[in-house]
């Protein structure tokens, strides 16, 4: 069994340049947040800014989903918890879910695809380096007993279905 | 037969405040864009901002779904077209594709799920009024003939499944 412990990868607090009429975080920058967590976590498997720079790499976003269960407003402090979910040789695939002061189950979730690229010659997908993917793995492995996120695998329509 | 002519619904730049470390318009700025969109397209239905305080009615984003297709860089002028893909009592199924100077096809596109709601004693789900709803039943009509959408009705996962 590993550690039911949640990963937290990212904290802030809903900005006022982040509301919107009603006063509540605005649904893109739910998203920022998210945006945010992620460059905590490229950060977290070795992929800082000068790694990034020295090696020619970058971590592109494919694709991004976002669920809004309760609206927050400006001034709350937020935070993020990560999971990687699955990956392969040059792509994951990431869950987050952002929890506000005030609520006991998370406010929103985001699934993400993320793909690793070599910038050189204009990008183009690469594997991870060697040192990069073990820690992808372990951040993997780190979650892999714990429950099915609730907010993943996600199909939008009208009637619903899964 | 409808005439197949998108509905292009909101035009910007991106603006340098949207770029992130490699120059190019950051993940959530493209959802903050498709956000504008969506605001555009609420007024389209006869809900603009004075509207929506008269009658205490709101629109919240329940989910959105976007793909990155191709990077743009700061100065570049974008439009986003529109369609109602669907829709029930209360809700709406959104469309949304991302047009950039210099590229043939979309860069970007958004799927986005909408509940309309009464927010007199706190937010709560409810009906179109009446003429809203023919807003939406008429714009939902006007391209139900055209190709589906190219980028909705996604799942993320590896590996990729539909």
């Amino acid at each position: 069994m590993t550690d039911a412990t949640p990963l937290t990868i990212y904290r802030d607090t809903v900005r006022p340049e982040w509301v919107d009429y009603n006063g509540h975080l605005r649904d893109a920058f739910y998203l920022l947040i998210f945006s945010f967590a992620t460059d905590a976590l490229i950060d977290r498997i070795g992929l800082d800014d000068a790694t990034r720079q020295a090696r020619g790499r970058s971590v592109y976003t494919l694709e991004a989903h976002v669920n809004y269960l309760h609206e927050i407003r400006e001034g709350t402090p937020v935070r993020v918890d990560a999971r990687v979910l699955a990956h392969d040789a040059k792509r994951m695939h990431l869950y987050f879910e952002m929890f506000a002061d005030g609520h006991d189950g998370p406010v929103s979730a985001s699934e993400q695809m993320l793909m690793h690229v070599a910038t050189q010659d204009g990008p183009k997908s690469a594997a991870f380096d060697p040192d990069v993917a073990e820690h992808v793995a372990a951040l993997h492995a780190l979650q892999r007993d714990h429950a099915p996120p609730a907010f993943a695998g996600r199909v939008i329509a009208l009637p619903a279905r899964r």
